[in-house]
């Protein structure tokens, strides 16, 4: 499925449910945003988001923690953890979603190129998921989107989470 | 010249002059973060930003005014510029980029699609650009991105300005 048909897809069922969503960017650095806001009548159910490139906005709007940013590092479970359930209290949102990870080209805290977080926060808990991405960085950016968005429908739909 | 290119060219007059900048959002929803974050080494000279769809994340996390949305709603140059001054004092950025507007299909605020604002905020203060872009919702969201980041080389590379 294409980047747009799963945004808008994604946007149909939060509809359906009366949902709204929000989101913390890292590694896609607002393409997460950009795809979320691509139908029109969006507004119904994305409220916003945080782009927090820098590691001090992760830490200053979406309350990563100290702890997280010196023993994890910002690539990793732990913070997109919280940047999903940060930003997900900070807007008031139904679901959180988050990204962060490494698009290269060159590797980061010891990193590999490819390895991507997702979090996403609901109301029954947050849960990550870890991919390990092929391509240039553009690709992994973009791949990276099409996975927060794809994880972040497996709980909007799922009675159990939603 | 293409958008990337233009996202490249504005993050080597930032990071020669050692100037950061942050990015607050409306109409464009992410993709203008997507554009300043498209080149490896943009976390040298972006911080981050918020993506303001709602009216109460502009109003919570930027600080635009009631007075604005009441008065001028939020496609209005006085929006613009308290979203570009807000995110300037948020993330304590040297630069602040702000667009807002109608990107359609429908009218806003009985304004007409294709109507944009974009602000810069710097050092020696904020001005505003109004636009009036054609095409369809994708393409007007794109040339808004493209303009943002014109407007605010301009300021930069601005030896009075920046």
């Amino acid at each position: 499925m294409e980047a747009q048909d799963l945004g808008a897809q994604l946007h149909a069922e939060l509809l359906a449910r009366g949902k709204m969503i929000a989101s913390a960017e890292s590694i896609t650095g607002g393409g997460l945003g950009d795809l979320l806001t691509a139908a029109p009548g969006a507004s119904e159910t994305y409220l916003g988001g945080v782009v927090s490139y820098a590691t001090a906005v992760k830490q200053q709007l979406l309350g990563v923690t100290d702890e997280t940013v010196e023993k994890e590092g910002v690539v990793s479970a732990a913070c997109a953890r919280e940047m999903a359930v940060g930003i997900r209290d900070l807007l008031k949102a139904d679901f959180g979603v988050s990204t962060t990870g490494v698009a290269g080209p060159t590797e980061q805290e010891g990193k590999p190129v490819g390895l991507v977080y997702v979090g996403v926060a609901g109301p029954r808990g947050v849960r990550t998921v870890e991919l390990k991405l092929d391509g240039e960085r553009a690709e992994i950016r973009d791949q990276a989107c099409i996975e927060a968005v794809r994880t972040v429908m497996e709980t909007v739909v799922d009675p159990d989470q939603g």
